[in-house]
């Protein structure tokens, strides 16, 4: 435990900014990954400027105590869950646009901004902040910078570290540092903006951001392809990408997850098929594209939707939401691998494979148009641990198979706590090395969210 | 000198590999940026392998020798230029374009592979590999990567960076690494493929390179908008912005810009205008995208080609070439500052008056979709070192002023050897220092193109 003085020495240097209560320190101790170890914080700090940024990791730094820095809580790997003695650092109040250009198409905003206020903000301008994971009506733009958060958009307009041109950091020491530009190119020195990007609080906590905005589309389409099975709608990803049409948001819902959806909003989606492609195409080509890409998936025995109805803008919010009701635990965890896009269909047949060899549940959303499966496999609690093992064995299976293929073990949530154990499946101990030296030269005391992201 | 009994070994080791002759010293000892100390190599090592990379790394690592890499040597910064002692390291042999995989969208290429040739060869398959800097008829790949190159279509498609998903590179010691992934989208540990990528080969040496590609436009429409002066150029930019339009390339050009190319290709541009805009649209929307920005053109005094023109593609063409017959040297500087597109106007009535103070000669072109522009300073040989005196001054203040406006000091050339100057104008010490300390985790001996791309 702390030492009380020391504790007593930040409440005096945050007057107002540092909860110690029951409420906070458990609302603060995790995010919506899975919890291996429930612990919680000593405190929690709710920072209002970059100035109490400061003091906090000045004094953390002083009294070697970690800071697990977060946003709204939104992350699924449980890099913002707290671990042992530390302190939590919620940038949630720091939250004003501070500026938007809409001539020289750039947001300047606080961590704490959630992605949906700065969307409407810059709609009114005719713009977009383009990253838009699932999350966006709550997670922050800080959040979605330390894990790159991807989206649905992520296809057409790249991830967040396509979008984000400008950081202010605040590093272990309390030492305040701005990297990258205001303007949309700029390599002079190292791209210290993108190593920061995903890093997952490890090498310092952002406190400002200089974004890119894009342009609101002047037309959205939108297809719902109904197919009989995965393996066909698979298909229908090839043949899209083999016409050269590029969907703004390109989707792959299985059965299971039409089935899920359908308890869960009373639709009926499973009788209609056993696969569903969601299919957005944006800009002054959408039309054609909405036409293309029909015409490519003619023969592939898809029921499409009516051109315009209602139901495919309503089918891409269910899909956006189709993970808010569901918090991962140790009996049901979601997963983010990504493969080469030729692989979806073998990756998938694996995967039903081996969830019928251990004897687990699966239900698998692809961000098909960047090859990143969300399979998420569960055990009913009641079946207690030994199905718990039987999911961790799927677990890794998948997460290995996908390795096999060419993929990533985690295409955009971030590595946090839960994927640790995966990550030398991935990365040769000399890059694993690499990125604990890199570790030591922005956080020599190893203060910053220990214990996640890198393996160290 | 070196040792001979080293370079002995050396030859001894890498057999056919490494020449010395006076020829090859001098063609292998600068790139196509201002030589501030014309400086030999030592040897120059063609390597055909990475076995080859390996081997004269662990040598170089053993005995202490400086390695600056190259592709073609088209860089502009001087960051291929040799230093004293060094071996410069070709990597134009290896020139294999690896693998194409059409359906995951991707290919897998040697670093010597050119830019132009690996369009060709993606073209078949209706896909596009999208960073086009000017020189990309001769640039290579690696190259490419080494300074985060940018080009015409960047506007739309992004920098280098944006195209890169995975790097093979030999480290200082001669270790063999690989960093990112085969997919589009990979979130595991940090972003080391973003960070080798425009570190000029300082932090090592990139011997394979994994790209993404994207799909061949459907179509293509060009306007080119003469203007009566730089100012309603620049005003036609921001027009076209506002009216939320994404070209795919936007080229602003003076009129001093017109009056050189028809000196060099006897055309007759600057009759027509005192400045000329560029404009490429592409994609499905090509041609409404064409029309939205005639329209946005309308009431600025443009007078804009013929819908179809071959002309306008020829002038597409011209632009890329702009560059090509002019080596820079003491007495002639292009610069590459960028600045947010709203300050183009500003920033070049800046320029102008900056010339006519300093009495030199000036013109510019510009990527202005992204606020990337190219003044090009230059003074008679024959009026010696006090013009050139002169000429410092005035690249000096232009790159303050850019900086002043909320620009870079580089926005695609990189710094190599000429812009360390600038550097800390644009970065904190703090910012500064963090680079140093990169590098000495990547490179401890620093053999690694010392003195190029930051200050340490």
């Amino acid at each position: 435990m702390i030492d009380p003085a020391v504790l007593e020495e930040l409440v005096a240097a945050l007057p107002g900014r540092v909860s110690t209560t029951a409420t906070d320190l458990a609302q603060y101790s995790r995010d919506q990954g899975p919890v291996l170890r429930e612990t919680l914080p000593v405190a929690v700090v709710r920072a209002r400027s970059v100035e109490d940024v400061q003091i906090l990791l000045q004094w953390a730094t002083r009294h070697d105590v970690p800071v697990v820095s977060r946003g709204a809580g939104s992350g699924v790997s449980g890099g913002a869950h707290a671990t042992t003695g530390c302190v939590v650092l919620s940038l949630e109040l720091m939250d004003r646009i501070v500026e938007i250009s809409p001539d020289d198409e750039i947001a300047v905003v606080e961590p704490g901004v959630v992605n949906a206020d700065l969307n409407a903000a810059v709609a009114q301008h005719g713009l977009m902040y383009a990253p838009d994971p699932a999350s966006y009506r709550w997670s922050t733009i800080g959040g979605n910078v330390a894990t790159n958060a991807g989206g649905l958009r992520c296809a057409k307009y790249g991830v967040t570290r396509d979008s984000v041109l400008a950081l202010d950091v605040v590093l272990a020491d309390g030492t305040l540092v701005s990297t990258g530009h205001r303007t949309f190119k700029g390599v002079a020195g190292y791209d210290l903006t993108a190593l920061m990007t995903g890093s997952e609080g490890t090498l310092g906590v952002i406190v400002g951001i200089t974004v890119r905005l894009r342009y609101l589309p002047q037309a959205v389409h939108t297809l719902a392809a109904f197919f009989d099975d995965f393996p066909q709608a698979a298909a229908g990803v090839l043949a899209i990408g083999r016409a050269r049409v590029q969907p703004s948001i390109l989707e792959l819902l299985d059965g299971r997850t039409l089935e899920a959806l359908d308890g869960a909003h009373g639709s009926d989606l499973r009788r209609r098929g056993g696969s569903l492609l969601l299919v957005q195409t944006d800009g002054y080509g959408a039309g054609a594209e909405a036409d293309a890409i029909r015409g490519a998936l003619i023969g592939l025995g898809a029921v499409i939707s009516e051109e315009g109805s209602e139901e495919a803008e309503r089918l891409i919010d269910l899909r956006r939401h189709s993970r808010g009701d569901e918090v991962d635990d140790l009996y049901r965890v979601g997963e983010d691998v990504a493969v080469p896009k030729s692989q979806l269909v073998p990756y998938v047949a694996a995967l039903e494979d081996m969830a019928r060899r251990h004897g687990v549940k699966l239900k698998v959303v692809a961000h098909a148009g960047d090859g990143n499966l969300h399979p998420t496999f569960w055990v009913e609690r009641s079946e207690g641990p030994q199905a718990q093992e039987r999911l961790e064995s799927a677990l890794d299976e998948s997460v290995q198979r996908a390795l096999d293929l060419g993929g990533t073990i985690t295409g955009e949530h971030g590595v946090g706590q839960y994927k640790r154990r995966w990550l030398a499946w991935e990365q040769s101990p000399e890059v694993l090395d690499l990125q604990a030296r890199l570790k030591q030269v922005f956080d020599p005391s190893n203060i910053l969210n220990p214990g996640k992201a890198i393996v160290s």
